[in-house]
């Protein structure tokens, strides 16, 4: 058999060849286009695997979604203006708003459940566990709101903003699903007007995904971002973060000038 | 391009024929396999995305499981012999078991996050909200506890005898998601040997699933099942189901026949 596929090798490679073998067009079961040898993928048998697969796949994914949707919660935020209860023994305050706006309800079961400093804070007989009240500081209401709710549900509905608040939030709180949650939501944010205050950010709460992909975008753009008002401030405020930039420059560049070496020797 | 498909096929069609489009194998991009042109299935291009799809698919499961394992509870009874608190402010206890077995512990907001029955029966200030306690009727300690752990978990480890028990209890209280998971278990385990008792009960309490799925097993093997001993307890004691095994089994019978006279009309 091997002999057939060096046949189709070295026909392929004269250029304009008329050979039979080059010219045997099949048709592709999936897009329905035809082909010539040269580009072929996968023979019937596989086609047939693969697509069982991906059907396999989607009913997985169905199966989770199911499963996702019976163990979410409503969050008690969603029954304040129904009729119906929400047996909370707890409610949360942010002490930024304190006065405006009202407390947020929630139960210590889903509290110690998502978060472990929750856990430490109301197992343990804490002044919030005996006054049933956890003073939340630092924070806005609606990112309050959003935490619990994202507590309950998996879910929140972000901009930039609120992501950052969340980030904090779920760093101080060890909500690692909801931090990763916002990371992911940040890095789609990134461009290089915003990447280096997203990179002292990052750095600030821990966030490895978004300092990766902000270096990154740094690193591409250095000519602009050491031109903006945000580099000079952060000169001033934090060198050593800056010494960092630059030091991931400098191995980007040693990189690029190594491979650039080693291509031009071999070619 | 046509011309080159037309040869192909009336190519492939001469048995044994040594023509070049016939003879030329391709390597499958998959298996590995070298393969002929009339086993062709995709083409490179549809290869790759079918990759891309799949690792997309992917992705999105681990997301899926992510959320999953960060909305799961843990469930109450793994802190019986714990430190940890729980904060329940509820008990069900199995009336079967009730004086040999301990009262389960629950929280209110999660029976009523997972059943519209615990969800009226505790809003509605009756008797059981009042108490703190729910008894239930009609089902074993080991039962009853494995149902209060998978409304916290969405998990539970099944034999037949559990299965049928959670089906029934799903049943009573509403809990679809666990009914469902309880009827593809079931399903599973149907044989022509169980089939008739587990069409029966798949009747009595509405298991869409394992009706369907236990009546073409029925149907498949009307003659041992009509010979066994359930069958003649079940002509006595509910006939008119008995009556719909045949009505079914006729209809397979008639469309049978329909098909094969379709066919040997068109040869």
């Amino acid at each position: 058999m091997r002999r057939h596929r060096c046949q189709i090798a070295s026909d392929t490679s004269e250029s304009g060849s008329d050979s039979d073998a080059d010219n045997t067009a099949m048709r592709c079961i999936s897009c329905r286009e035809e082909y010539l040898p040269r580009d072929a993928g996968t023979c019937k048998e596989c086609y047939v695997e693969a697509g069982e697969t991906e059907e396999e796949l989607k009913r997985e994914i169905d199966d989770l979604k199911a499963k996702i949707s019976f163990l979410r919660f409503s969050s008690p935020l969603d029954h304040v203006n129904s009729n119906s209860t929400s047996f909370t023994d707890v409610v949360l305050i942010s002490s930024q708003d304190a006065a405006a706006s009202p407390p947020i309800p929630a139960n210590k079961a889903v509290l110690v459940s998502r978060s472990p400093v929750f856990k430490a804070m109301l197992e343990n007989e804490m002044e919030e566990s005996r006054s049933g009240t956890i003073k939340i500081a630092d924070v806005s209401y609606d990112a309050l709101r959003t935490f619990v709710y994202y507590l309950y549900t998996a879910e929140a509905c972000l901009d930039e903003q609120m992501a950052c608040d969340l980030l904090v939030m779920s760093e101080k709180y060890q909500v690692k699903h909801l931090k990763s949650y916002c990371e992911k939501f940040l890095v789609t944010k990134l461009n290089p007007e915003n990447s280096l205050m997203s990179y002292a950010f990052a750095h600030q709460h821990n966030a490895k995904h978004v300092l990766d992909a902000a270096l990154s975008q740094i690193t591409e753009n250095m000519d602009k971002v050491t031109k903006r008002e945000e580099y000079m401030e952060l000169v001033e405020k934090d060198p050593r973060l800056i010494v960092e930039i630059y030091e991931a420059y400098l191995a980007k560049q040693v990189n690029t000038a190594a491979r650039g070496t080693s291509t031009s020797k071999t070619v």
